[in-house]
């Protein structure tokens, strides 16, 4: 069944925590509410693309310029590259693609780690 | 550098001609105008996301109930199972979510087979 962005996102249970709405080629299709700062991290084994729906996300580098992603933009962060999602005007929704296991907090691990829950069938 | 997608869809050439907008862990990001009917076909090897932005997508099977696809919703094709997509209401715009090297007629190739043209950088 196909799955409704606008519907999922009702069952999003908090910001930072993402929601597993779909599973392709040993990736997860993702979405999150972001809002505020989270903690620097990296993936070292996965790329991570960021999709924003709604809001404005700044993505944060130590090794590049920062970016703005607004609605209807997508970038993808390499993996191993240090990065901090700033949502600093109001909650940012995105899709989000990774390989299956990606941890959201990548490298740091710590208090906000989650594990993503999953769309009901 | 992000990418807008109402800027990316300029680029399309064509109808049912994907443009490669982003490349991650040995997938491509591809965005597509579809319009009218494509051809029955099917991916051994890969599963395909199809993420509807804009008009009204049907996804037909062959051993399944069609799926119709309206902004904000999306859908995976598993690997191997047959699909036509018709958009039968006017160009749909759609992200669409492959590993590398998926040929856009699947099995049956032929007239219709493209190779994606990329972003520039």
């Amino acid at each position: 069944m196909p799955v409704d962005l606008a519907d999922a996102f009702t069952r999003v249970p908090a910001p930072w925590t993402p929601l597993v709405v779909g599973t392709l080629n040993g990736q997860h299709v993702k979405i999150a509410v972001l809002d505020g700062s989270f903690v620097w991290h990296q993936h070292p084994d996965a790329d991570e693309l960021f999709h924003v729906l709604s809001g404005r996300l700044t993505l944060r580098f130590r090794d590049r310029p920062d970016q703005v992603l607004g609605p209807g933009q997508l970038t993808i962060v390499p993996r191993g590259v240090e990065h901090c999602p700033v949502a600093e005007d109001g909650p940012v929704q995105v899709v989000l693609f990774e390989p299956i296991g990606t941890r959201n907090t990548g490298d740091v691990g710590g208090a906000r780690t989650v594990v993503p829950a999953h769309l009901p069938e």
